[in-house]
């Protein structure tokens, strides 16, 4: 629980033309057809999303970067260099996170914390994916073609930042409040297919989720939206029954950031979106959007990721999860 | 600046057979002549080494895991695997890192603000390196014997780990204190050769160090030791005459982890120890408990990581590089 609850002063996302063309496309800040972003490589392509996620949320509200105390982030990338070539130009304080697609939950959770603390004034807190870096490292090269199980998921070339600040810094007079955080614990099931990262982590997010309404004495009803990032609609189907077997009815409020993201009519997604670009670019747009205008009061945030990499898999190791949620509130 | 001084209660070291051999061979808790820390592989085996340096750190304080209240880590393994293998049986919230070798420092970094805020009564920071699984991602497969440029540095197989506690629940009444943290900004010179990291990471270091010299109003003589991790014998020198420019005379009390943990007559380490565990095993075992003995009364730990990964290196990319810097001082 936040003694002060931080604010969310600003949010940016960048996404790729799929992301764009989804049901989700006018709530983003900006796109590209471009799958490169104009750069040479498609790993430095994430890297330039996540520039562009940060300076979108600072000149929103026109804040200097040199205000900045701190910035949070990681990716999906092996040693998270796409966070490093998109965050260096700013010259912060940086604190390098690894989370996969919990990242964003993960970095906005830090960064509240060192706002409520007084270690920081203002924060950001942000992360990526990218369709082509992610399929190179984690799967085939694109040029295999290779075929893909039903339950895989489609990982989302994006990204988005928060921007988070002190109450009595904040320039946006409706930012909506980070409440409370609940770090997860790891878990696994004793899963070991890389193509149903849904079920591997829906346990971790039933764990967290009844952690968190625990400790703060909360019931899912007490939430206009609970959003997982990213599930998937194989995981999220798994996660209703798990909260159900706790005694948590989830409803019509239960929602996944990787079902919303793409319209299956388009194309073949499998089971929806991922990669940590996923949560974060319907984090930072839409939802955040409806906190600020009130149309949800209160929402959990629930941010999931695989911790496994090739090698382990390979070497046939499980898929240990985990899930970080994050209370936010609307401003008004 | 820490208001409470969060403290540093325990802290557990595990290293293999060239380490153990080392200078500092008697002031680490463990050592294993095995390279595989009796696991099927060495990514599990770094794992192996997480698990045991927090458990000894429970251990020689006896503090049951359930008093902790976050876990804080990371490792140089692809997705960091060797941390989410090493500690998910532990099972307590879980916050991943990725900081290259700078994580010893940015982990406990965070512990201690986690603390010092109320956030947390107990949290352990973690990290490690294995020589071997280092070579498998970051180089050659072993087998092909490859010839090492002069610059390169050998990657520490070992761990360490420390167990922070807010002053009122720490049973050790020697307890060293975190006063205070510095977390740094990325920096890159334009190198972009993989095998002369100390030369990428010593600006950073250099920056770290005089930002945190003029934010806590402090001078280099103020330091009993002033210790790197890891430079190596490259590295530091330029360290030396980078902050002789800025005005700041190192002396005698400059230090760096890489030069400590080898002694070059037993074999060709090249610049001396590398790798997360390096900077972990030896602050954790020697600097740890001449803080705890009062030998040394105030100690500025600057972790510096190397932020690249093959691909981005292969891609061209130059080296970021990032220090984060702790003011540790004795409890006496």
């Amino acid at each position: 629980m936040m003694k002060n609850a931080p604010l969310i002063e600003s949010a940016g996302t960048v996404v790729g033309k799929d992301e764009y063309a989804g049901p989700l496309g006018v709530w983003f800040d900006s796109h590209e057809a471009d799958a490169k972003f104009g750069m040479p490589t498609w790993e430095m392509a994430e890297a330039e999303i996540q520039r562009r996620a940060v300076q979108t949320a600072l000149d929103k509200q026109s804040v200097p970067v040199a205000e900045v105390d701190m910035i949070f982030g990681g990716d999906l990338q092996n040693q998270c260099v796409a966070t490093t070539f998109g965050l260096k130009a700013f010259s912060r304080p940086f604190i390098g996170l690894y989370g996969a697609c919990s990242t964003m939950a993960e970095s906005i959770g830090l960064a509240a914390v060192m706002i409520d603390s007084g270690a920081a004034r203002r924060a950001i807190a942000v992360t990526s994916s990218h369709f082509c870096s992610a399929e190179r490292q984690f799967r085939f090269p694109l040029e295999y073609a290779g075929q893909r199980p039903p339950t895989a998921q489609w990982t989302v070339t994006g990204g988005g930042a928060a921007l988070l600040a002190r109450a009595d810094l904040c320039k946006n007079s409706c930012a909506p409040k980070v409440r409370a955080v609940t770090f997860g614990r790891m878990f696994d099931l004793g899963i070991t297919d890389m193509s149903n990262m849904g079920a591997a982590m829906a346990p971790a997010a039933c764990q967290t989720i009844c952690d968190h309404l625990a400790d703060t004495a909360k019931r899912l009803s007490d939430f206009d939206l609970v959003v997982t990032g990213d599930l998937g609609s194989t995981g999220i189907l798994l996660l209703r029954r798990l909260l159900s077997e706790e005694g948590h009815e989830a409803g019509e409020a239960l929602a996944d950031c990787g079902c919303m993201i793409y319209d299956e009519k388009d194309k073949d997604f499998g089971c929806g979106g991922s990669g940590c670009g996923c949560s974060a670019a319907v984090l930072n747009s839409v939802i955040y959007q409806k906190l600020l205008s009130g149309v949800y009061k209160d929402v959990l945030f629930v941010g999931t990721g695989a911790l496994m990499s090739p090698l382990s898999v390979s070497q046939g190791e499980v898929i240990p999860s985990i899930a970080h949620a994050l209370h936010l509130s609307s401003g008004g």
